[in-house]
């Protein structure tokens, strides 16, 4: 066993840092060294104690990482010590309909890594061989751990099938909000984000996005205005709120399809006469499958996507507490991250 | 001019039948001898006065009809006087952003005929050339009458894209929901209808269907019970209800297709996270495109469609009022005709 560093989610918006003995990778795993691991949205909500019953008081959490491999548990090929790598942190059942269907990232007893076990705030971290994506030799590893929010990106855009020269409308300009509007400009889309937030505002026009802020302006209008008339050919719900909703279905031209990427814990009325009228499509996504990771890879190397912008601060591991409480309380950061090794 | 007997909507629930001029046909005009019209849901909502706005105080109304072609307008060609025909009652603008993108049939200044224009239940309608199909010689002309409201439901199935052994659930069992069921069998679909009207699971019954009266027992259980856990791959929302909506995500399998059919006049409470979680879709699908009408044709003239079983009831063109006031009271008519002239 090795001694490692760790972090401890121990409830209470507590993280714990301590000293921990590292198991060798069991068969069909990989030991990876930890570089570094975005705190998601997820892990926020971790933090204030609404996951606390899925969790527990003593989790380590993280899923936004990027490492290299450290050793190869019994059985494990096509794996060299010292690759490049990140992690897809499902792992699937096998055996319900969704896997009977293909569908195994959202498998019906779907665990997520990071979550359902313990995650990526600790400097080795064991992982079934099946969830990882090799990495260009040359990919910086702090960019790398972009990969995992840039494919749940690559999904939505995959699932909502922009095509060159669609009028997008992003709607929140969040982390998840901006990636999938850089990933909606690479696959050819016009894309303008809906925002209410000023400093999310000032980081989406510093991307090089047309913005609109509809608590000052009318966001029907606006849509209208640019679109001839015509209104948007996709649109992505990433805010979660009833007027992200209104929004939707208010913007989205004759056909459009719309990709609910937020999560609504209660239910929004919905205009479904509007579904109705013009022949919209709602399209639900939800994390994603091995083609976005290798498409995210793919834009991360050719710099599609401002890791620089979008990376708004770096911690080290044993200050992990106050990375949490910084976030929480910033209205500038975009996405922090954990350095958790000394790899990069 | 021809004298001829006509039925106009004069409000407050009344309709007069009144002998009118018919003027002949125009340039790009096709004069018709209706035989039999359907009385459809929307008729009804006009007569109890839901939509004077729109179709005024002296309006023929009826789209749901049969007919032979009585003349020809100046420069009409590839119809002859005699053949059997039916309608597509929708005339397109041709210049806005849904006609310019190929989506006639949702045009955004669409007039409806019979509607927006006088329609069918008169002897003698005269309607642009680009809106007629025509029939097989042998095509009886009572069933031809069903023709426009099973091409609502071959739109409804084709926008769903249902495929042979799925499993199918039709939330309401009214004359579009029965015929949607019709529709979704053909398609090779296995097809529950769910619907709390006794005298309508009856007819449903009486037509082949399993059926769920989710009154009386749980929607989800037994939809989970039929499908071993996984749940329909399409659901068809016809009950315009809120129950209707929570029952579409509720008995949705992952990734299911749900076809929104009815027309939800207030904005329903929609389980937006089941989307997300279980990437569901929703199609919005209004009206019929051509290869639609030559789907229905096609499934009404061999005999597809139970038209004997869905046609409770024929009228005169004279007793056009008592027919719509037993429509109705009666609990138990699906689909009333008017018998408009005297063709068959």
């Amino acid at each position: 066993m090795s001694t490692i560093t760790a972090a401890y989610y121990r409830g209470n918006k507590t993280f714990a840092v301590e000293e921990a003995n590292a198991p060798p990778p069991a068969a069909g795993q990989v030991q990876l060294r930890i570089a570094y691991c975005g705190i998601c949205g997820t892990d926020m909500h971790v933090y204030h104690g609404n996951m606390d019953a899925r969790v527990g008081l003593n989790r380590i959490v993280g899923h936004e990482l990027s490492a290299v491999v450290e050793d190869l548990g019994e059985g494990v090929t096509g794996f060299a010590k010292g690759q490049k790598v990140v992690v897809r942190p499902l792992d699937h059942c096998g055996d319900c309909p969704a896997c009977n269907a293909g569908h195994q990232h959202i498998c019906h007893k779907l665990k997520f890594l990071g979550l359902d076990t313990d995650g990526a705030m600790q400097e080795l971290w064991n992982v079934p061989a099946h969830t990882l994506h090799v990495l260009p030799d040359d990919m910086r590893l702090d960019h790398a751990a972009l990969i995992e929010p840039v494919a749940v990106a690559c999904h939505d855009v995959r699932m909502a099938s922009v095509q060159p020269g669609e009028d997008v409308v992003v709607i929140g300009g969040g982390p998840i909000g901006v990636l999938v509007a850089m990933v909606a400009r690479d696959a050819g889309g016009k894309v303008v984000i809906s925002e209410v937030n000023e400093n999310r505002l000032a980081i989406a026009e510093k991307l090089g996005f047309d913005t609109v802020n509809p608590a000052r302006v009318d966001l029907k209008a606006a849509i209208t205005d640019r679109t001839g008339g015509k209104g948007a050919d996709v649109v992505f719900e990433v805010s979660g709120t009833q007027p992200g909703v209104d929004a939707m279905t208010a913007v989205a031209a004759t056909r459009g399809r719309i990709c609910m990427v937020a999560i609504h814990a209660t239910k929004p009325q919905v205009d479904m006469f509007q579904f109705f009228w013009r022949e919209l499509k709602l399209i639900g996504a939800r994390v994603y499958e091995p083609q976005d990771y290798d498409k995210a890879i793919e834009l991360v190397a050719k710099g599609a996507i401002d890791a620089d912008t979008v990376i708004t601060d770096v911690s080290p591991l044993g200050q992990i507490q106050q990375a949490f409480e910084s976030l929480d309380a910033s209205p500038t950061a975009l996405k922090s991250l954990i350095k958790v090794g000394e790899l990069a």
